[in-house]
């Protein structure tokens, strides 16, 4: 006997598609969302892997993510940016639609922008970057989240947790990529100190009175901090001005007061810019992509971690060996695909 | 008898444009260079005000910048990439020959990126984002540095300080806008503490061997750390890819390599990115620069601060009563402009 199962990515894929598709979703929302699920999964992200099914048909059953929306392109012919109306749905199929027209746009012009509206975001942000470094472009991407992060010097949630992603196509190995939250800490990670009953690392949070705290009861009702103090807090503001305001879409407080929750998955946009260094590089000395090996070489050379390497190197092992679950999760698995919508609050 | 003078900026203009041109520095260097100089002593940024001078008559003298280039402009036009040769100039007057070219480039596709290579890096870039601000885009800009920061688990310097920096106009106040290392400190801050004889405070370098210092002098012959550990060193990796590899420039070991020293200014490219508000959110709701102010009244209001918001302050002041400065750097100024290029080592 045995308390695992292993699962191809295949047979995990079978089984996500099945439990979105019986809780109503359309197929073009089932494909993209078990897409990035199974990708957190294969790549050992559990935060991004089959836990978030639940959070997905959660945000489905409180009418605020829509499970048949089919996104429209407007492919914004003779300009830099490429427009997807999600139509209140997910985000990655509105991404799926757009990535060839932002592939085409950045190697026409050098450089365009992908502008996902009315999007449900779900999941992490570098499936999105890892899409574009695929086409042998690089990727710069950001969304906002719910305010949940007080400005350096302030004392209330304001920012959200903000990821910003970046990433650069490698020919013979995965691509450099990183993804991080504009917060020292992501909220998950206070919500699990506060289950374990563990005080939380200083720097992390601040109470609702604006004093630094170590309780994770205090910081849930007060604020989380930006990483790198006043510097993150302005890449975090750097990021509601462009992947909100500038798009037309809503910002991290706007998001909370829609949502009234940080339960269900954030409604907003997000902003993913593209880059040909081919036509950037053009008629200047060297190669850029066999440039950028001579410095990840200087990086790993003196013991230095490429951000994603750990995800990367577990990937290598599930695509080979299919990934490993524990008996509750291949339980909570079947309990989703029996009661679909039934199975959440 | 007083120990300071006050100076109008149109006089203090005057003196700095003397210097530059006493020394042999043709008429476009001379006025963009003066121009940042005075914009960081109007702005009491010291740290790029006169005391820059030097620096640059030093670089003009060890033959590492041109005095006499004429940038040379190309439009790209039919993309979105415009560049200019500063033809081994200062970045300054290559900027300004570009700027309106990108200003009209963002507008006309919405984002545009404007590439300066070759050239000697000066001062800060916050008056490169100011500029594009000024022409109602939002901008990022960034650049490398010379090789001084080791990364995030590694013990040797090599990513540069590399300044990002950020814009968005504004309507009725001076624009928002961040300017930062990606390191947690500047070196001429490690070398201030080095002469008076203070440690450093933790986390800002480690030693030849890798090792967490607070000694300034290992700290000089070590590393400096990035801002807020791996999301900084992400980031400095970043701009070493955009801002040097994907636009054909040097990136911060080349250029340290190449100038075999930090005390002179450093030699490379930079990437100014333009964004059109109005172009981004057409068809959506709200005005961005409407929705901006309600976020900055949001941070401002719980007590938090607008980055740049003192430089913005001294400038309102500098405006009016001119800057004042102390009998030495009046001194410095008359034995720059009498002794030219011999005044410096």
């Amino acid at each position: 006997m045995t308390d695992t199962v292993t699962l191809s990515l295949a047979d995990l894929t079978a089984r996500v598609e099945t439990i979105f598709r019986r809780a109503g979703m359309n197929a073009a929302q089932t494909r993209a969302l078990t897409s990035v699920i199974v990708a957190g999964e294969r790549d050992a992200c559990k935060s991004h892997g089959i836990y978030r099914i639940e959070g997905a048909l959660r945000t489905v059953k409180a009418g605020k993510v829509n499970p048949l929306a089919e996104p429209v392109l407007d492919a914004g012919e003779g300009t830099a940016i490429v427009r997807v109306d999600a139509k209140g749905g997910f985000a990655n199929p509105a991404f799926e639609l757009g990535l060839p027209v932002l592939a085409a746009r950045a190697r026409e012009l050098g450089l365009a922008a992908l502008v996902i509206n009315d999007c449900t975001h779900f999941s992490a942000l570098w499936p999105e970057v890892e899409a574009v470094t695929a086409q042998g472009l690089s990727a710069m991407v950001m969304c906002p989240s719910y305010a949940t992060v007080a400005p350096t010097g302030g004392n209330k949630p304001l920012l959200g947790t903000n990821p910003f992603a970046f990433g650069w196509p490698r020919a013979d190995a995965p691509p450099y990529v990183f993804d991080f939250a504009t917060s020292v800490a992501a909220r998950g990670e206070i919500e699990l100190h506060r289950r374990a009953g563990k005080p939380l690392p200083e720097g992390w949070a601040i109470d609702a009175d604006g004093n630094p705290t170590t309780d994770p009861e205090a910081a849930l009702e007060g604020a989380m901090l930006p990483f790198g103090g006043h510097k993150g807090a302005a890449i975090g503001t750097m990021i509601e001005l462009l992947a909100a305001i500038m798009i037309g879409d809503l910002t991290s407080p706007e998001v909370l007061d829609y949502l009234g929750t940080t339960t269900l998955a954030p409604f907003h946009g997000e902003l993913i810019l593209a880059f040909d260094p081919a036509r950037f590089a053009a008629g200047r000395p060297g190669n850029p992509l066999a440039r950028a090996e001579v410095l990840f070489e200087a990086i790993v050379g003196q013991g230095a971690r490429l951000p994603s390497q750990r995800r990367f190197a577990a990937r290598k092992i599930s695509e080979s060996q299919g990934v490993t679950l524990t008996a509750a999760e291949i339980a909570g698995l079947d309990r989703l695909t029996a009661q679909g919508l039934d199975a959440v609050a």
